[in-house]
């Protein structure tokens, strides 16, 4: 079986399924095993690590996959969008940031833009940069977002693309980690969707030790929007800009507390890099959405897409048993 | 047509669609529109002014309703229930609060109790006072809110409720306004919606001057979580919940500055309150959720009910057309 959208026949996939380009987490493996189980897999460019990038190509091997950029960390180093526009990606991502400074090499390249947007105002930036595909991400996503909820931004933002651009494509993000979330999407006016916590959970996620206990032993009312986890890994991201993660010790011991952390910066780093590497994951950054509530396993990507794929489809194809 | 869910039958509905309990602009005949529409339309039982009620009560005339009360403001003025129970609602609504003191009472009266939930900590609190329709609202809903979202917060609540209570309805509230919601409300676990911005800007809602124009001016990025509506309101709500209205002259004047507003509070009430009856919207609370971005009219309620539910019969019956 198989879903067909819009996504689907513009990027010639199986499955109208994205996943999310996360900072660490989403390295070439598991962008591989998305795209292999009919999917488009995004490598997470993270902050500009070229060996980190080119290793993380290699890991893809000759499977087709995109790669995300944290837009404002992009202009410290542009040069990396050539690089990896030379290995001719399925699409380029774009989030967090003015996409405008770049769009035109991508158009140039001849790769799809994708631009993640926060409000009705990135839509309209992302359409002027020549965004081909707008994901709507909810402040309920993992890792970074802005305050807007999913539910009500995708269905606005569709009501935009149909008024202002109707040939360009529409995915939804935040809050979406199995087959109930895929089908929604849809009948929001999604053309797919992008997906980040569920392949956090994935065998595959490059992880901290310890992280994935942490996941699977939360439920969704555990995470929170913070600054905490930014600072106390020197990662100085625009205020609008939060990141959600479980709230564990070290949130709890700073939030509200930001400035003291800033000055303790160097401190705190050291601390983080050391429960990081200890397994600690009560003081480093266990980052993931309220999705979290609905993840209770760690799977082989390819096993999450099918499963959500055929979750979705049972949904949408019992949808009409609802009419009286 | 019609939509059949668990809802329409527990409850006896053409539709699964409840019309929140919006303290002051949810009035009888706001709530008798939506349930001769074929929904379920609940009188706001607000801040507990006995004449008032019982005119809304009268409004509604024979046609059956609900009523909710703000949970916490309830506890005030317990004899309120008793009143409302005697009028023998089609359903009690509670939200914003511990509803373990009211469960009993509700129980013996034989109406059904239908729960707000925020959190998946409310939800079991819910399922402990006997609710039999949890409505799990997203932080994206106008009025007063939590802080968790609709998408991953209904996925979550119908899984707690299909392993702890199975026989427990679920709808979903939060950005929900038109059939797009409703259809998706529908895949993400739901048996119903719960909708407020959209049944504000009917013709039947009990509105300042002044409010609709603003509401229908205003996109999905203009709303933000305050407290400051309620400080200038008088309003003694607890610090959980946060009220979304449309970011205006009085909330950018005071957001961040709550302490210095607090004491100023009789002369903010006294503007407020003229703002009120002068229409100045720019100084009164535009009350909505981030859904006011999807709203560009002011029609009958029972025109958006059927409009909202043709939107959503018309999704559902496409949906299989997304299986390849």
């Amino acid at each position: 079986m198989a879903l067909k959208t819009r996504l689907t026949e513009k990027l010639g996939l199986k499955h109208p399924v994205i996943s999310a380009p996360m900072a660490f987490a989403g390295g070439g493996k598991l962008a591989a095993a998305v795209s292999n189980a009919g999917g488009l897999g995004l490598i997470g460019g993270g902050y500009g690590d070229a060996d980190w990038l080119e290793a993380q190509f290699g890991a893809a091997g000759n499977t087709p996959v995109g790669c995300g950029f944290i837009t404002w960390s992009l202009a410290n180093a542009p040069h990396l969008l050539e690089d990896v526009l030379a290995r001719k990606p399925v699409a380029v991502f774009l989030s967090f940031g003015d996409p405008a400074p770049f769009g035109g090499m991508i158009a140039d390249a001849g790769v799809p833009l994708i631009c993640q947007v926060q409000t009705i105002a990135d839509a309209r930036a992302a359409l002027d940069a020549g965004a081909g595909i707008i994901v709507a991400q909810g402040v309920e996503a993992g890792g970074h977002a802005g305050s807007r909820a999913t539910f009500p931004l995708v269905a606005e933002v569709a009501d935009l693309l149909a008024k202002a651009a109707p040939d360009t494509l529409l995915c939804a993000a935040g809050g979406i980690a199995d087959g109930r979330g895929l089908a929604a999407a849809l009948m929001l006016g999604a053309d797919g969707v992008l997906v980040g916590s569920r392949f956090s959970a994935s065998e595959e996620a490059l992880v901290f030790p310890g992280w994935h206990d942490a996941l699977i032993a939360a439920d969704g009312d555990t995470t929170v929007q913070t600054s905490v986890v930014d600072i106390a890994r020197k990662r100085d991201w625009p205020e609008r800009f939060k990141i959600r993660a479980v709230e564990n010790a070290l949130i709890q011991r700073w939030q509200g507390r930001e400035a003291e952390l800033q000055a303790a910066q160097g401190e705190a780093a050291q601390a983080y890099e050391a429960a990081a590497a200890s397994g600690d994951s009560n003081n480093f950054g266990v980052i993931v959405g309220e999705a979290v509530g609905l993840i209770h396993d760690i799977k082989p990507a390819g096993t999450i897409v099918e499963k959500m794929v055929a979750e979705a489809e049972k949904l949408l194809a019992d949808a009409p048993t609802h009419i009286a």
